[in-house]
């Protein structure tokens, strides 16, 4: 199975295409801007594919051929201009979503804010508003889609060493959550279909990931 | 028919408060963020509702009780900080159709951008991207809806006086209008249900107004 990271060369995306190629069965391709990230991804014997998420969905949909996943985790994140974050928080994610169903690629793993329910833009301070919002019409275009979606809520993102232990649900209380977790989670969630269809959060925790993935 | 006009205090809206005052069977109520603005409405016998646009979504629909049709003409405009392209043009406006339905409301009138089409936003320059991928999703979720649309996609905006004559189609070539035309089309496709479910460009023109939307 062969899984498209977009933003590989994120903190989240490099562990994810790290333990992607770790495991048997999977292997990645990852999404990147600029060649000179791609020797950290050759390295790891992945394969890479140059494509600058605000152009068009074809160039995106062309890495997306022949693979049978896709994950988004791409991020202007919440600290950068409020047009990098219409332009690719919610514009680089639909096109992404656009270009999976243009390459016929059913999977899709969306990597989410915590909250992104409109109770949450509406309770967010006005600085962190658009990210929010944002995140959450990106999170609504796929729900409207036919994809085998998978929508994951992390918590606040810490550069702290994984422990492989996590909570996840629907709902839990707001928290932090290494980013090397969350890579390993999202393995957990390719390697499990009846997370298609869920959109849960994620906080660190005492169940090991695979365990956690499990029980959604 | 009464109409909540949302965006009143903008140029457009003024114009539009006053044209749809001046018909015998339009009235209209005028949705302002401040009470200092109300004044102008009051002087030509509106109606006002003092709602904030980046509020929640029972407050712009407590004031939409009661209305019989709904424009959206509110804009950060193109210039702003990008955290408004996202808070009012994109976020303001879902609120607005989503209180619409919360309503009962069904008739309901876009101002949109020029072009709002996917290839619009790839070619925009950086700078009006975000502009154009807001006025985008706006649209989008509003053609996703069941309610009884109309999407106007004026050409530049100017404050010349309107003439009252304009080119309206799908697709016109590039070109200016007056708000004030603009505000007078509004009006002609309240009166005139077959622009229902459609989408037109509009510039100014050599066709009065009337006969230019009576043809879309």
């Amino acid at each position: 199975m062969k899984v498209l990271v977009v933003g590989a060369n994120g903190q989240i995306g490099k562990h994810l295409v790290s333990f992607i190629q770790d495991t048997d069965n999977l292997e990645a391709k990852a999404m990147i801007r600029k060649q000179e990230q791609a020797s950290f991804f050759e390295d790891l014997g992945a394969e890479t594919a140059i494509v600058d998420l605000e152009g068009g969905i074809d160039t995106i949909a062309n890495a997306a051929e022949g693979v049978d996943a896709i994950v988004f985790t791409a991020g202007s994140g919440p600290h950068t201009g409020k047009d990098k974050t219409i332009m690719i928080d919610l514009d680089g994610a639909v096109k992404t979503i656009e270009a999976a169903k243009a390459a016929g690629v059913k999977r899709f793993i969306m990597i989410s804010s915590f909250d992104t329910t409109r109770e949450a833009i509406q309770g967010a301070p006005s600085s962190f508003a658009p990210y929010v919002a944002a995140k959450h019409y990106a999170d609504e275009w796929l729900k409207r889609t036919d994809l085998d979606y998978t929508i994951i809520h992390p918590g606040a993102l810490t550069n702290d060493e994984g422990k492989g232990q996590v909570k996840a649900a629907v709902e839990v209380d707001r928290g932090e959550v290494p980013r090397e977790d969350v890579a390993r989670v999202i393995v957990a969630a390719l390697e499990n279909d009846s997370t298609v269809g869920k959109e849960f959060q994620l906080v660190t925790g005492t169940t090991p990931v695979k365990d956690a993935i499990d029980s959604i």
